[in-house]
């Protein structure tokens, strides 16, 4: 596709490097924008980059959070007897849609795959255990609600096994109302809630 | 939908705003930016306000371009004798990338629409009757290349009332082998082209 202007052309360019945003969507939001007012460029140019500059994590889970205690952490009326462990901030997003879990989280930041040179050590494991095995622990439970894709499968493996040897701790996995291979934000709000409720308690290995 | 943080969720309700972008789209497009290296989003966010800060129009056809005279107006290898007239930018790039016109364009900026409130004043339609009556013009033909809906229609036949009255000038529009109400931008690249080629030269009325 030829462009009449290099502006175009370098928006075009970084647009479709979105997941998802093909040349032709692109070019469709860019006119989009020529057409608007420039302060929608403006707040949208200025929103994106404040986003990614200022964005900071909660220290103990690891969500998203605008202060070093997250929202969810910060709140005494949760049930700090209970950790849901997900692979990434949107599954957190889409569990508390449900509105079926009053517990906390912990975010890993992706799940183990060797085929992309993602190890243990690049998620939040040992974060995880120390907040499970740290002096003074509330934690009777931790909730495996990571997705049934292979790799999900490998990491809530990995976790069990590491998680097994503490007798005071429940391990448990969301139940399988999600489809085998399917991803956990894909699941309608129903389903995934159901999942929650109905988790399974883990044998121990 | 709930948010963790205020920056996602300004970067969320910005990214929404745009044509065909849902709040789920959106919110998976900020996780994407979070994820990536900073510069992802700093190039991003830097080409979308230049686009929209720096953009230029051509002077004599209104087509984007990053110098006062565009790149297909400075050509003189094109044939000037023959005036394309479209409703928008993305109508010129759809037609040069069929490689079958090779003479002049004119953007009329949008379609006349009294419903949106947009009269031939505020379309580029002086412009084009100065382009086509001034001292010197070489201009021999012009092609209505607008697309079939109500308002393209509408536009059509009041440029080919303001047109029929200069006896040096054929007035043409582009082979319906569009389907009627089709957009122009998504036909394809065949059907485009055999429509410029198999242009019709309007009777005069
Ligand atoms: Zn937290
Ligand atoms: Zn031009």
């Amino acid at each position: 596709m030829e462009f009449p202007s290099k502006l175009i052309e370098n928006a075009v360019g970084e647009l479709s490097r979105l997941p998802g945003i093909g040349k032709k969507t692109a070019l469709r939001l860019a006119l989009h924008l020529l057409k608007a007012e420039t302060d929608t460029t403006a707040s949208l140019a200025e929103a994106l980059a404040k986003m990614r500059f200022e964005i900071r994590y909660c220290d103990t889970c690891h969500n998203i959070s605008d202060t070093p205690e997250c929202a969810i952490c910060a709140n005494q009326l949760r049930d700090q007897s209970t950790v849901c462990v997900v692979s990434d901030i949107r599954d957190v997003i889409a569990i508390e849609n449900t509105a079926q879990y009053q517990g906390m989280y912990h975010v890993l930041g992706g799940v183990i795959s060797p085929i992309e040179g993602i190890g243990p050590a690049d998620l939040t494991i040992d974060s995880l255990l120390e907040r499970v095995t740290k002096e003074g622990s509330e934690i009777r439970e931790v909730i495996l609600a990571i997705s049934p894709t292979m790799e999900g499968d490998t990491t809530a493996f990995y976790l069990s096994r590491k998680l097994r040897d503490l007798p005071e701790v429940h391990v448990s996995s969301i139940a399988r109302g999600i489809p085998m291979g399917g991803e956990l934000e894909y699941a309608d709000e129903i389903t995934l809630g159901r999942s929650i409720v109905e988790r399974q308690r883990q044998a121990r290995q």
